[in-house]
């Protein structure tokens, strides 16, 4: 079975939106990217960072579901990261309450040894220099290294976000991201000055308005399922991330082809992801839930018209 | 060969992009739904009006395209409906400069007898009674009736719209017009809506985010290109309902199968018009570089994913 390392928050979130708001609950980068990766079969560890006041079922809920957490470090006397944020009537738009770095602050990521020759790894949103420190802990150079960021460290560590990006295979990021780190509106240029910087594949994700591949002249484009009701955006980024990379990591094929179906599942799993409060629906997704949706994706997308 | 009647603006546009500007030029609703139809073998012809400075050269463009004329009025001693525009950077938003109705005041559209019979009518953006009197001028319903329409109506003459909306088949309303109209965020509760207000078929067309049909429980989604850069988008809209139309009226099929295709031909049309300003692409389109695209949108959006 092939390996996949998951890097990233694992975390508290408290989160409103118009329809609700939760207390602490289980959040974070890996959580997500590691639950929608469990819908394949691989072997995942997730290396993050806890604290002492972090419950043991939320560990004990990532292991039930085969990933790893031998690389999730326990800082007993220090904070689990927290993150609360507020959702607009939009969905789109929504403002951070608070962010308490705690047992983050200090973080440096350890990967499990028995995953130190795996073949994917999944570097989620993290201080860039957290995400090479990964790296260079591999014994070799991963077939795919896949990296998700965002807007905070283009203002904030953007020279050290260029030198992880140049050490990885695929980026995913949002298209404003996209515009802000290569001041091109056009996501079409936007993708092409992204792909000098190091990464042969640019995912750029459009939240609502799906997500697109591009590969040097090829592009790939999958909508988001368009849903009654979206109930809670949170983690529906890291849930498309991981969908990707889990479906990668199974089918062990990198090829253009194989990201299309990649992307597809990713888009899928993310749109069961905001149907409820934080990890919820992806706690209790069904392989058979999944397929009935990718079917609706086909609907959703595919047409025959006889070309010349 | 089958008739369609194009209802709409016959005009002059003067349009500022950050690419450049433009003097008066040809534009109108009905000018760019016809040029995208006469992509497809069909005869249409257009309704509309214009003034005595309204050049020649420009109704025999439209002639030349094989478009029938007679319907469009030519009001000597009045002027041609004006509309100045500026596009911003993102060219997603931008500011009406001059609007001049002119001869569009007054304007009693009159449908040629030989297209009295036509078996699809394309409703262009117009105020909705005039619309209306188009139907009404049929001597049966015809097969197919598709409206375009624009928030403008919603604000100032809401009552009218919902008569005309009563009575067609096909409506086509961009993203926040769908929400206007229904007072839903969510797209797919405000097509349900729209769809109880009258038409069998809701398009909702979202810009660079593609359009969206929907019918019963049916959906469908065709993405916007990706282009390197988008010159003007003036008459995309139109271009893109013409193509839809133009591509049902030729086929004579109004199942959700082929609606799907006309979407797609109606999506492929509107990536050439923002190439240029105006109608300027649309003049000289070549079939084969429709079809060439055509495999663009099929290589954008095709994946094969195998499903039990």
């Amino acid at each position: 079975m092939s390996k996949l390392v998951i890097v990233g928050t694992v975390a508290f979130d408290a989160i409103e939106t118009p329809f609700g708001k939760t207390d602490k609950i289980l959040g974070g980068a890996a959580t997500f990217i590691g639950l929608a990766a469990s819908q394949f079969n691989v072997n995942s560890a997730a290396v993050s960072v806890v604290g002492g006041d972090f419950p043991q079922e939320y560990l004990n809920l990532l292991s039930n579901k085969n990933i790893d957490i031998s690389g999730i470090e326990i800082v007993k006397e220090g904070k689990t990261f927290f993150w609360k944020g507020l959702y607009h009537n939009d969905m789109n738009s929504r403002d951070t309450l608070a962010t308490e770095l705690n047992v983050l602050a200090d973080f440096q990521p350890v990967v499990p040894d028995s995953y130190k020759a795996a073949k994917v790894v999944m570097l989620g949103n993290l201080h860039p220099l957290t995400q090479l420190s990964v790296l260079e802990q591999m014994n070799k150079k991963p077939e795919l290294v896949i990296l998700d960021t965002m807007n905070f460290w283009m203002d904030n560590a953007l020279e050290d976000l260029h030198k992880v990006i140049k050490e990885i295979d695929v980026i995913t990021i949002n298209d404003e991201e996209a515009r802000q780190l290569t001041g091109e509106y056009s996501l079409v240029v936007a993708a092409r000055k992204i792909h000098e910087m190091g990464p042969k594949y640019v995912v750029i994700k459009k939240g609502e308005h799906g997500a697109l591949l591009f590969s040097d002249d090829n592009v790939f484009y999958a909508p988001a399922l368009p849903l009654e009701e979206v109930f809670d955006p949170t983690g529906a980024g890291d849930t498309f991330a991981g969908g990707f990379a889990g479906y990668l990591a199974k089918t062990n094929d990198f090829s253009f082809e194989n990201m299309k179906k990649a992307i597809i599942y990713g888009s899928t799993l993310a749109s069961f992801c905001v149907e409820k409060f934080g990890t919820v629906r992806m706690e209790h997704l069904k392989p058979e839930e999944v397929q009935k949706r990718l079917h609706q994706f086909k609907a959703l997308t595919q047409f025959e018209i006889e070309l010349t």
